[in-house]
This record gives structure tokens, sequence and C-alpha cells, in this order.
């Protein structure tokens, strides 16, 4: 089933320990979209500068991605520019310009409307919840956020909440939503906020899904999926939403909803941040292969299971 | 088959969020002979001081551990204070006093000698490696470390090494001792000092084991157990000596030490550890069944696996 994801298409500079990079592909919608292609069908809806160019398209093209839904406006993309110097798990701002993303009004293409698939990258709650609204018949909805929206816009995160079945975060951003530092509680509350799963990305730890109502079909039983002891994060950046790509793109895939497929989602997820770390920007997923997925997926398998 | 534990039996003050006790029975080697003695027969090598009555030795006495090897001496028995108050994960301390710890001098008695498993808590490595020497016939050495002697007593602490077959510390510890900020190299790096296996406890998220050689009978796969999400730990005194004292008290109770054994060694402790921090000091563990126990396992199987 097609996935329709919203959000934000970039160009990053990044530092990390291994070295530097200008102007990489980035953005939470090419990550989750180029993590998910390799499940199901992606369809896109952002906005990019003149700066967004035929190599650009390429990578999306490459992947099967639908592209209609990305603006095209005069001006600059989106840039972020961060490093990773003295700790992988946290990036250090440098530089961030909005440029077109700052009146960005996401518009959805008529040919996106039979997803059956949301998923709500991380962008202001007030352009997620329109996008959700215009598409009222999707089956399944997730969606990100970060601490800036949590602290800042949080009533209108509030109302996205209440619409999205999935909400996938960190661990930090999880406690501070919740005001709560105790992970268990504090994700506790925010399924009372609406969500009936709550995925927290743990970094290097993996990530840990709960789940809210042992009613709802999903299944109540918490699930941890490790994250791969890696020699080596050449670069962090778009770990995430990579996770998110691989799980989301991973569950559209299923014919059935099952709890087995949330669990096998969240080994996917780990799996394609795992991936995306390896190389500077979006440089590993370009070249993945099914096969290599799989074979990882196995290897998560072995990392955890008692037989 | 049976354990001898060489460490600690003391009293400890502790203050965390839940609240403050005085003087609870406490000590490394009593956290880790409490959690083995539900898996095998526990032989303690210690000194206590006249504080330590009929109420601290009927703790052993229920859960059938030898004391033996624990002298009596003039004096009082080690002593600590700390508090958890900021930081669950990381205990601030108050106050130490070694009493006749200081001049602590193992003593193993004759009917220890046909031990085969031998876990060197964390003291002095001088004393570690005399009582390692003492008992050359054993046919599995575990021990623990920490920072103080990682930093000051490097050169003693490497002997040990030498004669271990498996090293359990914590993630700052493995940091540290290989002197390399990432996990699986520093792993890596430690492995090459000795131990054929290091498990590495990682709080909250865990522990994972690594393995040295591929043909060492052991199995070469990395392998993560996970912490149980708890809605409150009420003292996180002793965990990892809980920890260590499942994992190797199981793997003492297995038959062979297939690779699937130290899988479920390392649930096993995850387990133990679990349990340890649900009440004050070694209150949980006093009371705990081989019944609960197995139900948890269970329930850390569910956390994890698939299927």
């Amino acid at each position: 089933m097609a996935i329709t994801v919203v959000g934000s298409v970039a160009f990053d500079s990044i530092e990390t320990p291994a070295g530097r990079r200008e102007r990489c592909l980035g953005g939470a919608a090419t990550y989750f979209s180029l993590a998910a292609s390799f499940f199901t069908d992606v369809r896109v809806i952002a906005v990019v500068g003149q700066d967004f160019g035929p190599q650009q398209q390429a990578v999306f093209d490459q992947h099967k991605i639908d592209t209609r839904g990305i603006e095209r406006a005069a001006g600059k993309s989106f840039f972020w520019e961060g490093s990773y110097l003295e700790n992988l798990n946290e990036a250090k701002t440098h530089n961030t310009e909005l440029n077109v993303f700052g009146s960005f009004e996401p518009k959805i293409p008529e040919s996106y409307r039979d997803s059956e698939f949301l998923f709500l990258a991380n962008i202001d709650p007030v352009l997620q919840r329109r996008v959700r609204e215009a598409m009222p018949d999707v089956k399944l909805v997730a969606g990100d956020t970060m601490n800036y929206w949590i602290k800042d816009h949080r009533p209108a995160l509030l109302e996205v909440l209440r619409g999205l079945d999935i909400l996938l975060i960190n661990d930090t951003e999880t406690k501070m939503l919740a005001d709560n530092r105790n992970l268990v509680k504090a994700a506790r509350a925010v399924l009372e906020m609406g969500p009936r799963m709550l995925v927290v990305k743990q970094g290097e730890y993996g990530a840990t899904a709960f789940f809210g109502h042992a009613n709802d079909g999903i299944g109540a039983k918490t699930f941890r999926a490790p994250a791969l002891p890696l020699e080596e994060v050449v670069d962090p950046t778009g770990a995430g939403d990579s996770f998110a790509g691989g799980f989301f793109g991973y569950l559209a895939s299923e014919k059935e909803l099952t709890a087995g497929a949330f669990r096998r989602a969240m080994f996917y997820g780990s799996v394609m941040g795992s991936f995306a770390v390896e190389q500077f920007g979006t440089d590993r997923l370009e070249t993945l292969t099914r096969t290599e997925i799989d074979a990882r997926f196995e290897q998560f398998r072995e990392l955890t299971h008692l037989d």
C-alpha cells in the first residue's frame, strides 16, 4: 500500500569525526522516502528551491519515489549545517536557513489521495494537522516531532497527536512531552494524548515500542528492538528518519497489521537506521539492496533471540 | 556446580527518590550470592565486623549460601553511604568506610576448593589475583572491577584480566579500560586483554555480550539482552552485582556451556537485575521465588522476540 509523506527535502552540510560534507541531499522526508522505498510505493509532499536539480531528482527517481508533490519554488531549498564532533548522539546546529521551506504550504496531488498510509515527518504541527485533515480516509497515520514544537507549539502539537495512530520520537522528546523523567510513565502519558502506539527511538540503544490499549488489535506488549553495535558511525544524520521509513514502509507492505508485523517493523526500522549512519548523507541508502536489508534483519534476530 | 565468590559484604545507607534506608545489608558479594543462589550452590569469601549479626547471617542461611569463608574480624563492616537523587543511573557517594575490609586477606576454606566456578567481585585486583591463583582448577572464572582500579591500579588489573574467562563491567568502564569511546572497538580491545567474553552492563538499556574468538566453543556472536522497562526503580544499588549473580549462577547450573546457555544467562542476569531494583537493598531478592524468576524470563522473551 502506498505511503504519502510530508516533510522536509533539504541540503545539509555535516561534520563528524569521519570528515565533512558540503550540501548533501538531506531532510526528513528524503531519508524517510528512501528507507521506505525498499518496501512499498512512496509519495512525497515537500517544497524545494531552484538549487534542487537533476542530480537530486535522480535519487528519488532511482527509487521510484513519486515526487509530483514536491513543489519547486523560487529561492533556495531548506539548508542545515551541523556537526557531531563531541557526541555522535547529538547534533550541534551551526546554521539553519528555512528558505522556501519557511512559507511551505503543503499541496496534495490528486494522485496521492488514495494513499492508505500517511507519515507526518517533523514539521510545524499546524501543517501536519492540515495534511492529516485533507486525507481523512488513510488507514494508518504516523508522525514525528521535535523538542522545538513540544516546548513552544504545544497546543497545535496536541491537536496533531489526537489524530495519530503512531508517534515516533526519541527518549528525550518523550520525557519532555510527558514532563516525566521515567520513560515508562512518560510513554503511558503520551499514549493518553492520542496515539495507539509510541515508538521511542533511543539512538545507539535501539528503540522501544509502547502500546496503548490491549484491545485495539495492535496488542499491548512492549517491544524492544536493539541497535546494531557499530564499530563506526560515519554520519548519524537521518538515522531516526530512516528508522521511521523502514518501520512504516514495512508496515505498509504487510497484508495484515498483526502484533508480529509491528515487531518486525521495529526490526526493519533499526535495520534502516543502522545502514543510514554507515556513510555520509543518503549515500548508503542510495546504494542499498533488499538482499542486504534482509541479511541485516537476520543479524538483528541473532543479536537478540535466544534460539 | 558450586560457585565461590570473593567480594564485599557490607552495610549501605541509601537515599533515592523513593526514600531513605539506613544500614541495609549490602556489598557486591551479598547481591551476587543472593541472585546466584536461585540457580546453584554459592560459597562466599569475605570479611565482616562485629556489627554483622544473626539478622544478616539469616539472609545468607535462608538462601543456603555457604558462609564458612566469611571471616569475622574485630571492628566494623565495610560501610557505604550514597544517593541517587538526581540520576538513578549513577550513585553519588557520600561516605565510604572500609573498616575491616581495609585489611581483607581472603582465606579460602578447604571445603570451597572443589568449586568449579569462581567469581571475583569488585575488590583490589591484587586480592582478585591471589584468589584466582589459589583456585587453579576452576572450570570458569568471571570477574568485575570499577573505574578506581582501571585508573589507578592498571598493571595489577591487567594481570587479573589475563586469568579471566568472562569480564562483567559497565559501558563507561569498558570505554575507560580500552581508552576508546566506541563501544564495539573498546570491547574488542578489552577482549585482547584476556577474557574470552565481555559482558557490558548498560543499566536501563540492558547488557551486551561480546565474544573473543570464533573457535573457543562459546561462539562469536554478539548478543543483546534488554533491561525491563520499569515504571519505578526504588533503589538501583546492587543491580549490576545481581545481574552478575543471575548470569553466572545460571551458567553454573547448566550441564554444557553452549552458545544458547550464554544467551539465556544474559537474560537471567537482566531478570535478577530487574528484581533487585524493585525494593531497597536486598529486600526484593530475599523474598523472590524461582517461579517469579522464570515468569519474568518469559517476559524478557516477549519483550525482544519476533515470534
